[in-house]
């Protein structure tokens, strides 16, 4: 395990939160280049009414507007929650450099749904507080189920 | 054929061809609801710096905030090119009613990629004006190699 993850994930889950006390599914995400947070967000899709508002595509569009450029290959996106096909199309577009994951997800992940809709260079970790970021998710569903 | 289609189509290619001559990758959507096209657009990833400026994704939200809603269960999508797994998967969050598109991708298109990424209750129609969509980009690519 990457010591480094650990403390990006740890904002990644800290964004989760926010949206989870906004009525939001609890996804968070950052992007960090050179060690460095440059964007930060989470799922905004009940505020905004947009489908599209997943973590990883504000902090996709977030980072991509501040860099400059809509290649991401020195960055690392970190996100609680295993990405969709839409959010893998997303940065496999933006060819992020890593992508680094918490908790998998077996209805909506890419991995099963979409698996190479990544681009072949991006690095991918798995499993990251994997049990944190679950336990938002399941708290969310459990309470919205009651 | 369904003679709709083919009115509503052109308007897309219309789109393509904006993007066309702004130097982005020609392809263009608008979207229908109740006979009524709610949103154009055309690719603006250049323009924007953005990888998710795709026109699918620009169409659906700017949709989902015209009706408030960010599901588009009503709606159809008519998009020049076959959508990438992002789109597929924003068109799938969206619960498209209807998709139609015009040329096929075979190098990204989700039919291959994320055959799954759609709602299993979107209606599909491809190959609408296909030639003229499918022009619009083999020149664009054409010009850009020379």
């Amino acid at each position: 395990m990457n010591p480094m993850d650990i403390g990006f994930m740890q904002q990644a889950i800290q964004e989760a939160q926010l949206a989870s006390a906004s009525g939001e599914v609890p996804v968070g995400a950052v992007i960090v280049a050179a060690g460095r947070i440059i964007a930060r967000s989470h799922n905004q899709t009940e505020l905004l009414k947009d489908p599209t508002a997943h973590a990883e595509m504000l902090a996709i569009t977030s980072a991509a507007n501040y860099l400059g450029s809509k290649y991401l290959n020195e960055c690392t996106l970190y996100v609680t929650v295993e990405p969709c096909p839409m959010c893998a199309g997303a940065i496999g577009w933006a060819q992020l450099g890593s992508l680094v994951y918490g908790a998998s997800d077996d209805k909506r992940g890419y991995s099963i749904f979409a698996p190479s809709a990544l681009h072949p260079k991006t690095v991918v970790r798995s499993g990251v507080m994997a049990e944190e970021a679950g336990h938002l998710m399941q708290a969310f569903f459990g309470k919205r189920r009651r």
